[in-house]
């Protein structure tokens, strides 16, 4: 009887060995993609930040340069990118604590909400600057918006480039959501 | 001693009604919020897919006219619009049976994820959408993109009045997201 009760508690702490080890997976997985999504932000941020371009010609009164803080909505992707990296940065502390303290569960509940907010918050800078970066390379003939980016070669690219980070940053938010969602659900 | 426990199942079978209570009036709520939503991305929706501009002048080959589908990103404004008002419509039996079985879960959290995944693609539509109704009213020097809206008054007009509805619907999916998200804890 002694025998069969030990063997059933140590089949119990078996159990919740496993349970730990894979919440502790889950959690450092969580970690990396933070880390990801932190990279992509930045690199979205000071690509788009630093996207400038000054035409080789001079006409007699004006020099043609291009600047991202010539467009509203780039500067938008620059500031949302940069507060989005700067939320991630703070979450760091709150992922390693998880993978200390595999049951917490009202922070991750806390993180699950944040990260919801900057996700949409992510989407929206990202798109318009999507939108935008459309209309410089494609134009628009019935508002005679002409395409930019047959002079302005390389500020396109790097505007073009630099959503590249962000939309990368998005879809690790959505798996960092999916992530605490299940690890929530496991408790 | 029969009396109290007859006081205490009375109570149980009263707590169980208040329970059942709360969780029918967040259904009956998610269902108005729906209908509000559908309302809004059918508003938006149409209000886009009608917005046209024939200027009152004509030039010796030209006749100036502005319409929606002149700008792909209003286009994508509209298709977003349309897709989301019938994925709110079929998901209508869905929140009737929520208000029928107040203790159905999985059904629950279906739908928080289709949900979530419709707000993503709503929040992108209609920010990239925003994106170009301000280029319209702004314009951009630096590219030399005239405003379109001293001329076309009534399509910039029509095409800003349309994402009132999109970002109603918007802040409606966020709300429907937070009931169910409380629907499912208090289970």
């Amino acid at each position: 009887m002694m025998k069969a009760v030990s063997t059933e508690s140590g089949e119990a702490s078996k159990a919740i060995g496993h349970y730990h080890g894979v919440n502790r997976g889950l959690s450092v997985f969580d970690l990396i993609l933070r880390i990801v999504a932190i990279v992509g932000t930045l690199a979205g941020a000071v690509a788009m930040g630093t996207a400038e371009q000054t035409l080789p010609f001079v006409t007699q009164l004006v020099q043609f340069s291009a600047q991202y803080d010539d467009f509203d909505t780039f500067k938008l992707f620059v500031i949302v990118n940069a507060i989005i990296c700067a939320y991630l940065a703070l979450s760091l502390p709150f992922s390693i604590f998880h993978i200390i303290r595999s049951r917490a569960g009202k922070s991750r509940i806390l993180l699950i909400f944040l990260d919801a907010i900057m996700l949409a918050l992510l989407t929206s800078g990202a798109s318009a600057a999507a939108a935008i970066v459309y209309l410089a390379h494609n134009g628009n003939s019935s508002a005679n918006w002409f395409s930019i980016c047959q002079q302005y070669t390389d500020f396109c690219q790097r505007s073009a480039g630099s959503l590249i980070g962000s939309f990368g940053a998005m879809v690790c938010l959505v798996l960092l959501i999916i992530l605490s969602a299940v690890a929530i659900s496991r408790r």
